[in-house]
């Protein structure tokens, strides 16, 4: 079994990081600091730029992945920010923003950034789908029961098995192990 | 006439500073140095870090300065995001977060930081007022349409002398200018 440190707070993302590692023989081993993000619109810039900041803190190679709602009838609000969004105007605060629109299509992004101290590696996910006329669905976390991926007529927040075959974060993770199992 | 350099891209942040630097016999120097920003929750950090990351670029004294727009009905939000929040929601989108609400209470916050490489220093202020019902006034800039100081009946849109001897960054600036004037 080959470990890598994750860097995450949230234990959400530990949950579907172990999952997916556990198919590629690699352990996902939690580390909470909380680092400093940079406001960025880049989502690829921040997950970099943290791997950086948070390596003279681990000093093993590492994992931090960022992630981001981007609803584009709201010019890709709350994009980089989701979580400051939904601890603050939440779930209803989209769904409100979006009332009556005809464009509920949306994505949910992820970037993770590898780094052992030498080497800095950037893998990413995208899934795309509509955001939901209410909330919906108990599993998962964040934007997950207003989002419906493409092809699928449920939440992410209905259906956690399905989120974690073609979810933006399960596709940037399996990425990432794809290379380091190679290594 | 005092020089100092005020890192920002923002022509409306200068304007401000311009007209009350006058009064103190201080000439504020837009350099344009765009810096990263952390990701946090306080403003005061922001500042104080940008600060930090601007120094090498401009070395000579100089002062950053963040501002937020907090709604308690919204948990504080756009806060410190807030530039990006009127970027991709706008103030169409608070007020319609705000429909209906009875507690339309907000702030304004200003955080200059101060640094000439070797000391930092902060200097902060709040203005605190409500979200209006709609967008009035083409003065000012971010959130001056949406925004009435208490003791007006006037939005900072409406009123940009008004907004500049109340406002949030009129306080922070003018309590940099009284310091900087004695040094």
């Amino acid at each position: 079994m080959k470990e890598i440190v994750f860097v995450t707070t949230n234990p959400g993302k530990m949950g579907e990081a172990k999952a997916i590692g556990a198919e590629y023989g690699i352990s996902f081993v939690q580390d909470e600091y909380d680092v400093f993000e940079v406001q960025s619109n880049d989502l690829s810039e921040v997950a970099i730029e943290c791997a950086k900041d948070a390596w003279p803190l681990v000093k093993r190679p590492m994992i931090v992945e960022d992630s981001g709602f981007f609803v584009n009838a709201l010019k890709g609000f709350p994009g980089v920010y989701s979580a400051f969004v939904l601890k603050t105007i939440g779930n209803s605060g989209i769904l409100r923003l979006l009332e009556g629109a005809k464009d509920r299509s949306s994505a949910m992004r992820s970037a993770v950034a590898y780094t052992d101290g030498k080497e800095t590696k950037l893998f990413t996910g995208e899934v795309k789908g509509d955001v939901s006329e209410c909330c919906k669905g108990t599993t998962g976390f964040g934007y997950d029961p207003i989002f419906i991926p493409q092809g699928s007529g449920k939440t992410f927040g209905e259906d956690f098995a399905y989120k974690n075959k073609v979810s933006h974060r399960a596709k940037s993770i399996r990425a990432f192990c794809e290379w380091y199992s190679k290594q």
